[in-house]
């Protein structure tokens, strides 16, 4: 037997070994041999159960090392603590990968995680990649290899066909491919990752890019456990044309939170991971059967948005649907749903109502086009046609009344038989139950949906498109002089900002140990007012709070009495602070004020996150968070993504911000990325003033590894 | 014949006529006949055809008058304009109600809405009731009446049961109808109410409240038209403990907007039509087949929320739910959306693990029990039964997995088999695609859901609840000497936002056309500094805009020039306006700043807002809307619902403000609605500044019809 390579091993063993295979048909662990057998599995399986001589009609083992052949892939549904020992007859059987079924590792605890770490150090110094533990399975649908117990597979057919589903929850993995199945959506591979000790969703994904069969990769995720490799392999996916689609939980802080429970990840921080995604060309959708629904979109057009071929290059613009429907309750009900994710239905120009009268289609100029009087099949086609070639709309939408419920042929032959160029999308909703028009159009390739929020989820994403990985951007020194580890006091962390190319405000650094002198040298220098005075410490990290801020300060008694009562008010605050001076600026004007924050997320790696300022920020989250380092052009959709901003943006005759200025600092900041030397853990602009002409920092804090 | 009530002519009459049934069974005017005997109606039933004497098997009749008995309801099928013309004969025929299927009506235009003006009212003189025009018909699924043209009825049989539709959309109706019937949601009527003209929504859903068939009421709505008869049918609805559940359209601007063009329905204003809902104890749903898939929630266990038996006092507190599961993914995929709704899933608490741990359950302290290890049907029950009566959570969510497709009785058998009490709501997700499981949940009467968007969704709007009707106040006399219409000027309307027990701030009014003598005495006096002045004028609603007003003077010589420039500003920006007066206010102090407005809406009449103030509100909606007047209890409610005043409810150690003033105010300014002899169109206090000690009004306006 020749050598396999991983992908072979992992999606499509040559032969197999269930360790653990029982003979008894009620028991979860007789499965994967029923299901291979049922589903037509040609390669070999070897029963292993040293109890039996035949289970299920095929000759049993009692050990790896007894095995007349060679395997790629063993399955294994012993209990977890005996499974170490036989992985050295593993990989004497030839195998190239091992999957475990069985539980009791990472997910329950710092216990668990010990016996799992052990496990995948033992498996990889024999030359093995672990699946699992903890993983329900995996299967290939095209050539009957099921190395799984779900009960999805229980079915009397597979229908094999181009998605190929990556999940965290094994059992969410049976009951997506049950939902699509039941909608005609056939699969090519899918995988549980269970607690991927070993191999990663990064890496099945990547698999999946060379696997002819595959299409379209979903993903069902609740957390990220290895952020590089998925982001090379999105990158592979997207190089290739292979749109990713994901539904991930942790949308709500709950769930959020659960997700991390549930499957003992890391923190979790789902702003961070969404952001990770769209860098790296994943459609994410938030209704749980959009997941599969919006797959022929995706196939047919590409990932929409920015990273497609039908770009909106104005975010600021919204994406503009031409809707054909028989039914103008159920159109409205999906082009409500469009408008609360900020898409609009069009209604046709009057030279396009001009051009139907022409085919002896009366429209008019509404945003639906409701066909009252019964069009023909040859007229509905026209229309579709010269809709999906006109250059008002960005997509068609059509949907379809009771004919898609007793005339399923009738109903989806126009949509069927018009010719469809691949420059504009097409949706559909079928306003009733209608199972087989529905499972026409899905034979048919065209995106049809069963309610109108996954039809609206689903157009809406498209249309949002994803983003692009970090900006490439040469790596720049840390600034001479300064700390390299900890907490740097706001001077220090202003000169940080400063090199990177940060406007920052203007400040001078009086000794504290000398203040007399330092007061009386100003007094004779003849000092501008009014002006801010700061309280210069790496230990207040919130100054505000230690009373450690004045502004306003008027004149130089007010400056000496403010300097009192600062350090009187941080002795109390913070008695362990050491005070390295005090800072005195400029009081700055502003149009608006914003937070510029950076984080070495423990997920995604680096993050920049522009938001509004100011406590109210607090009660309406308003911010825009991307992988650091950005470029202009990112910073500039940062800033177009931020509400607040409209405020500078040409907002009820109110004066126009420097947006090209935020914009460049923002890029700047997010250099925190790469600097030579150092590991910024987390830094923070807060307050940015942005102004008429150019922007600048007023107070910020930076923290290193 | 004796003489029938509205509603048995309406919903169950005894003998029919079908204007237009035609004998070609390809065409829809056949489609009645075909259906009714198809489906079993024992009335009678008169085609009415000059051309044919016999239809069907069934005799026609040339006209209306060669009956040979009388009929309650007649239904029309021909071209709009030869209905009039035939009234008559329906009324000599005994007919009560007719309805027209025919459109070309109201919804075309103002032509359209002439000829059914004219319409209803020969129909009126008549002493007939008309449904539509432009209705797809109705049916009485108990009793076999299919007055419908609707494809819906096409089915083999009809599943008769508990809901009644009443839609807006006549294609949506029977869309409704076929996705409920899938599921084995059975009805009792269901009526397509078309244009309204003369029977609308309130007097279906009045006559539905007596109808013993009908234990829960479904709207799909697009639009309101009749909202008193609407409201009082609503109230008896409520008295009479049958939950009224709502869709619909116009959540986004652009729907809105829809619902109105597409109904020829007058102004579309979403948020007031829901606070209607609401305050008459309607759930509004998000989701399509939320609509009834929520019904046996509602039918079992009230209207939920404020309304219903398990209110939520405060409606800061989030409703617990407890969550059982064989699949953690799925469950999450519930949490995660109830999240985003303010929901929380609950762990057990330590004894309640100790009590289970008795019937050998092992739980933990997380959010989602994960009965991971295969718990007996027994055990399973028991711990439903348990959180059913446990007092740490409001509600019970399980979600099943795999089981629910494979083995449909062993999955739902706890769920149907458990003791449930009342008092405690039950909700169930299918994770897979398991339709014999939700059947069979269905026909257990608990309710069970296919996405868990839609669960979510129920549970939410369920917890939410309804709200109450406006508050019982007396009338209060307009003040004397002020105008009784058009705009009132800034004092006056003080005036009257004083007399309902406003607090207004202090002001004065200089005679503009004395200014330097009003001056010289000011200065006599000793006036107190700073102040605000403002021009004073019922032609300048948008004072700001027009330089009308200056803040923070200092002293009189500010005082001259501010009111200097503010005249020759209002001259160049308003050259019409008749200046009565300059305004001077003391500056007052806030915490924050809110707007207080009140609107006659054209649908639902009297209405109250309270909103965040300043002009970041825009970009960030916060608002509550109520039907007014309201009282103090509810106005604390609009306090709660407004995200702007966590400020002053105790948000990171801020001060507190005012709130029993503020609510106070707000039912104060309500009351609005009950002026006697005058007609309040519009009035807003725009800023109310809210103080640790009261609130006081500092701008405002009032508009009179």
């Amino acid at each position: 037997m020749s050598e396999v390579s991983f992908a072979a091993a992992l999606l499509a063993p040559r032969a197999v070994a269930l360790v653990g295979a029982s003979g008894d048909i009620r028991k979860n662990t007789a499965r994967p041999l029923r299901f291979m057998r049922k589903h037509g599995y040609a390669g070999t399986i070897y029963p292993i159960n040293p109890a039996r001589d035949e289970i299920l009609g095929v000759r049993a083992y009692p050990s790896l090392s007894d095995l007349p052949a060679k395997v790629d892939h063993v399955f294994f549904m012993i209990p977890g603590d005996d499974i170490e020992a036989m992985l050295e007859g593993c990989a004497q059987a030839g195998a190239r990968v091992v999957t475990v079924y069985s539980d009791g590792f990472g997910e329950t605890g710092p216990d668990g995680m010990a016996r799992q770490e052990a496990l995948v150090a033992r498996a990889r110094g024999l030359g093995l990649r672990l699946l699992g533990p903890n993983s329900i399975g995996l299967a290939n649908l095209h050539s009957g290899v099921v190395l799984s117990v779900n009960a999805a597979f229980e079915a009397e057919s597979l229908l094999p066909g181009s998605l190929s589903l990556v999940s965290q929850s094994g059992s969410m993995m049976g009951s997506l491919l049950s939902r699509a199945a039941a909608r005609g959506f056939g699969f090519a591979k899918s995988v549980s990752v269970g607690n991927e000790s070993d191999v990663t969703v990064g890496e099945v994904v990547d698999a999946l890019v060379d696997d002819p069969h595959t299409k379209v990769i979903l993903l069902f995720l609740e957390t990220l456990r290895d952020a590089p490799t998925l982001a090379r392999a999105l990158e592979r996916a997207r190089a290739a044309g292979k749109p990713v689609v994901a539904y991930k939980l942790g949308r709500s802080e709950q769930g959020d939170a659960l997700a991390q429970s549930h499957t003992g990840a890391l923190a979790g921080n789902d702003a961070a991971v969404d952001a990770f995604l769209r860098a790296h060309g994943v459609l994410r959708v938030r209704q749980l059967e959009t997941l599969f629904e919006i797959a022929p979109l995706t196939e047919r057009y590409g990932s929409g948005g920015s990273g497609g071929s039908h770009a909106r290059h104005e975010t600021d613009q919204a994406a503009r649907v031409a809707v054909i429907t028989t039914t103008g309750g159920g159109a409205a009900s999906v082009v409500d749903n469009l408008g609360l994710h900020g898409m609009v239905a069009v209604a046709p120009p009057p030279d396009f109502i001009a051009q139907m009268a022409g085919i002896g289609l009366k429209l008019r100029e509404t945003p639906i086009m409701d066909l009252t009087l019964a069009a023909s099949s040859a007229q509905y086609k026209g229309l579709l046609e010269a809709l999906l070639r006109a250059d008002w709309c960005d997509a068609v939408l059509s949907v379809v009344g009771s004919s898609a419920q007793f005339h399923p042929d009738l109903a989806v032959k126009p949509l069927l038989e018009a010719d469809k160029p691949a420059a504009k999308p097409l949706a559909v909703f079928l306003a009733p139950e209608a199972a087989e028009s529905l499972a026409l159009l899905r034979a048919g390739g065209i995106a049809a949906f069963r309610t109108p929020e996954a039809c609206a989820d689903a157009l809406s994403v498209y249309f949002q498109g994803t983003g692009q990985p970090p900006a490439e951007v040469p790596a720049s020194d840390w600034p001479a002089g300064l700390p390299r580890q900890g907490m740097l006091n706001e001077r220090e962390a202003a000169t940080v900002f400063a090199k990177l190319g940060v406007p920052v405000v203007a400040s001078r650094l009086l000794d504290a140990a000398r203040l007399e002198q330092e007061l009386a040298g100003l007094a004779a220098e003849g000092l501008s007012f009014p002006l801010v005075a700061k309280v210069c410490s790496r230990d207040l990290a919130h100054k505000t709070d230690a009373g450690a801020v004045r502004v306003g300060i008027e004149n130089l008694a007010e400056l000496r009495g403010a300097i009192a009562a600062m350090l009187a008010s941080v002795r109390r605050h913070a008695p362990a602070a050491d005070i390295e001076g005090i800072l005195l600026q400029p009081m700055e004007g502003r149009l608006i004020e914003l937070i510029l924050g950076y984080r070495h997320d423990p997920l995604v790696g680096p993050t920049v996150l522009l938001g509004a300022g100011g406590i109210t920020a607090e009660l309406n989250p308003d911010y825009a968070l991307r992988l650091a380092p950005v470029d202009e052009a990112e910073a500039m959709r940062m800033i177009e993504a931020v509400r607040q901003t409209r405020l500078i943006r040409g907002f009820r005759g109110l004066p126009l911000g420097d947006c090209a200025a935020l914009a460049r600092t923002i890029a700047a900041f997010s250099r925190l990325a790469v600097l030579r030397g150092v590991a910024v853990q987390e830094a923070e602009i807060n307050p940015l003033f942005v102004r008429k002409d150019g922007v600048v920092a007023v107070d910020g804090l930076l923290r290193l590894a």
